[in-house]
């Protein structure tokens, strides 16, 4: 058990991460300068930001960031490293509990960092797995595709049921479902019936012309 | 109160529909042929057979069909006649009960057709609001979107994860609590961080170069 923590980073994951260490009883500080005594120092800051914080703490504790994207070189010159990505999209209002179920990625370089680094995850309540560092980019644009374009997908479709007087929050039961159920793909295309299809683009040419390339795009993909 | 009912369809749709109606103490008919008391004959069949089956009905009860994109004329020659779109993916594995919370979109011509519709959705479990039968193709790309390129979405990015060997299940916590949160925005592109998305499309004309399209179709709307 690596403790006391010192988290860099007081933004939505920092804060969620710092809250749940102490939860659990761990010795946690957050100033700015990483304490001589510190075991661990965990970098929540921006992924630009890594290899600068990283560069101004002295040889010693592990360090580790919680970058999805972001390889282990930007912790140099430490060598006792690591990562652990939470795949969850955090928010300020809810507090550690969000941590609860969701899976990290943990980034190693040796089986020691990767103990670590799984005992990390573990204490904040995440499920691990682990992640070869030339695989982070392609995986975190799996998590963005799953998360950030949802919320594209649904503004999208809001968008559609406002333009008809529908309530857009209809769609809320309908998408939780739809994970509920495995993603079985129901509707037109799984039917087969491109005569839907041909008109709900040309319903989208009248009205949100802006909306087809993405419609043609998904279809298309949804199709293969 | 309409009573009896008649549903033509046992597909996933026309069972939890039937079932739904026993379950509140209806009658419900599901033989090929209406009985010639029926009070409602509703149509849970394939868009493309709503015409046929319509015609071959007999003039009398309410007429009604249950698809989100079809219009009111493919109830010909019926004049009383409405529509009941439920928001829902169905599946045959699942009871009425998954018709519990959904919304429904009610297409009607008069008052007294748009009545006879909420009171049905309502019996169904369900939460009416009303659509105009010129809307319903936008508003049913609208719900394809929500539900079906969802699946669309789920599937690319899983792909994305097994390709790197890790979980595709550790999307479900990820999209569930997106939703809950009411799919505010997180990630790369809310943060304006362009380096990540370049990343993200580097690893995958690398790796998943089928999915380029889609990423920037649904980057380019993200965006937007």
């Amino acid at each position: 058990m690596l403790n006391p923590v010192h988290v860099v980073g007081t933004g939505r994951a920092g804060g969620a991460i710092a809250a749940r260490l102490r939860e659990v009883g761990l010795s946690v500080t957050a100033a700015r300068d990483a304490p001589a005594d510190a075991d661990l120092v965990l970098l929540a800051v921006p992924d630009e930001a890594i290899a600068d914080v990283a560069g101004r703490i002295s040889i010693g504790p592990w360090v580790a960031h919680v970058s999805g994207a972001t390889s282990l070189t930007a912790l140099d010159p430490h060598e006792r490293r690591f990562s652990v990505h939470p795949l969850q999209t955090l928010t300020a209002e809810r507090g550690p509990e969000q941590l609860d179920g969701a899976w990290a990625a943990v980034t190693a370089e040796t089986e020691e960092a990767a103990a670590v680094g799984y005992w990390l995850a573990e204490t904040l309540g995440l499920r691990p797995f682990p992640l070869a560092a030339a695989d982070k980019p392609l995986y975190h644009a799996g998590a963005a595709m799953a998360s950030n374009f949802l919320v594209t997908l649904y503004r999208a479709a809001a968008r559609l049921l406002e333009e008809t007087d529908a309530p857009p929050e209809a769609l809320v039961p309908l998408m939780t479902r739809t994970i509920e159920n495995g993603f079985a793909l129901t509707g037109p295309i799984a039917r087969g019936d491109w005569s839907t299809v041909e008109a709900h683009l040309d319903a989208l040419t009248e009205r949100a012309p802006d909306l087809v390339p993405l419609y043609r795009a998904l279809a298309e993909a949804t199709r293969r």
